[in-house]
C-alpha cells in the first residue's frame, strides 16, 4: 500500500464544494471516481480542508492510499483524462505514509479578489467579487493589518461551527491593486469555517464607512459574530496553497 | 430616430457565434432580445463582423437604430440588467447617423493565446489552447513577421469563403511570452473567414517543424490553401479591438 499526494487545481463554481454532500455534485467525489476508474478501487481521498460551493483552488492538497502499481508521478496525467475540464491533477507524487493531507498542514494561503467598475466583466465573473465603486482602499488595508498575530477568531466563525479551539495564527494579510482588481491575501496557521469569507465582508463594511475603522478589533475582543461583517460571497475566494513541513 | 453604439465583451464558448444561426444560440440574439425587452422595439444589431462559435470578444462594436428615449449612455447598464453574465455591454453611446460597425471599421485587432504546459490549467481553459510541449518560439516569431503588410492572403481563408478581395494590410504581428502564455497578437486592416486561426495554425505547424520555416511566404505566394496548415482551435481566439476613423 502506498500513499499519493496529489496537488489540485480547480474552479468550484460547478460544484457543491469540495466534500461529498447529498444534495449535488463535489469535487472530492469526480477524483474519487476518476481513481476508481484508474485503478479499480475505490478509495476514500483525504483533503487539506474543505472549500464551499463556489470556492476555487490553485493548489488544494489531497492523498489517498492505493495498490495501484502505477508510477505515482502518471496518476496526474492519467486522472485528468477522467476529469472535466474544471479539475485538474497539477501533481502528483507518493508521500509518506504518515502525511496526512489535513493533519499534516501547517499554514494555508487563501485570495479573495474584487472586481471594481461599472460592468462586471466578463472574464471574471466566476473568480471576483464585483463592486461598482471603490471602498476605501487605505482603511481596508489598516483593517487587514490588525488581524497578523495569533488571536481568538471565534467573532470570524461561521454560526453553527462546532470547532472548540478558535485561535489561529495570521501570518501576512494584505490587501494589493492592480488595474481594476483589488487582491486579499491571507496566510495563516488555519482558517474557521468562512473565516476568510467573513473577515473579507468586514472589511468591505470597514472600507464602506458601514462599519467603524476599529471593528476588526472590535469583533476579536468580544468574541461575537453580530460585530463582524457580513460573509462575502464564495466566488471571489480561491485556496491559493497549503504548506506543509517537509516545504519549509 | 437615433443610432446607438456598444461596445461588447462576451466569452464565445457558450454560442454559436455573433451571428445568429438556426442551430444554437447566438450573441447577436441575445442582445437583440435584451434590446427588445428594454425598449420594446425589435431592432437589427450590427456587429463590426462575425466571431465563430467559441471566439471571444474583449472589445466587439455594434450598433442599432432605435426610437427610445433613454439617455444612451444608460443602454449598457440596463441590457446587462437582461443580459447573462457571459455578455456584457461595456460602453453605450449615441453615434452619427452614417456610422456602420462594419463598414466603418478601419482596422481590428486580434489575439490569441497559448498554454505551454503538462496540464490545461482550470483558470484558462476556455481562452488559452493549451500545448504540452512549446514549438520554437523564434522560428514563429519570424513567421509572424514575414505578413506584415499588404498582401493577397486566399491561401489563409477557409475553403468556401465567397469574398472576392482577399488582399488585406497586417500593420502588425507579434508573438510575445509571459510566464507559460504566448499570445499572438494581430492587427490589420481586416481579415478574412478563419484567418486569424489559418495563420495561428500555420506558424504552429512551422514552430513544431511540421511545416519549412517559409511557410507563410510559400502560402502567400502561391494562394493555395493546402500550402497554409491547420486551423487553430476557436477558444484560443479573441477579438481586442475595433478602430474607427473617429478615434485616430
Amino acid at each position: 500500500m502506498r500513499r499519493i499526494r496529489l496537488i489540485i487545481e480547480y474552479d468550484g463554481i460547478n460544484y457543491v464544494g469540495w466534500q461529498t454532500q447529498p444534495n449535488g455534485v463535489a469535487i472530492q467525489e469526480k477524483i474519487e471516481q476518476a481513481i476508481l476508474h484508474i485503478t479499480g478501487q475505490h478509495v476514500a481521498l483525504h483533503g487539506s480542508g474543505r472549500t464551499d460551493s463556489g470556492v476555487h483552488a490553485r493548489a488544494q492538497v489531497a492523498h489517498f492510499d492505493t495498490d495501484a502499481r502505477m508510477d505515482a508521478g502518471k496518476f496526474a496525467v492519467a486522472l485528468n483524462t477522467r476529469l472535466p475540464s474544471d479539475i485538474r491533477i497539477l501533481f502528483s507524487e507518493e508521500c509518506a505514509s504518515d502525511f496526512h493531507a489535513r493533519f499534516s498542514a501547517k499554514e494555508k494561503q487563501y485570495r479573495y479578489t474584487l472586481q471594481i467598475g461599472e460592468h462586471a466583466r466578463v472574464e471574471t465573473r466566476n473568480t471576483a467579487l464585483h463592486l461598482h465603486s471603490a471602498p476605501d482602499f487605505a482603511k481596508m488595508q489598516r483593517a487587514a493589518q490588525s488581524i497578523i498575530g495569533t488571536h481568538d477568531f471565534a467573532a470570524f466563525m461561521a454560526a453553527g461551527s462546532k470547532v472548540e479551539n478558535t485561535t489561529r495564527s495570521i501570518y501576512a494579510s494584505e490587501w494589493t491593486q492592480i488595474d481594476n482588481y483589488w487582491y486579499y491575501n491571507v496566510r495563516g496557521s488555519g482558517f474557521l469555517y468562512n473565516m476568510v469569507r467573513i473577515l473579507v465582508g468586514t472589511m468591505l463594511d470597514i472600507g464602506r464607512g458601514y462599519l467603524p475603522e476599529n471593528a476588526m478589533e472590535t469583533a476579536l475582543a468580544t468574541r461575537n459574530r453580530n460585530n463582524a461583517g457580513a460573509t462575502a460571497p464564495a466566488h471571489g475566494l480561491c485556496l491559493m496553497r497549503v504548506v506543509y513541513d517537509s516545504e519549509e
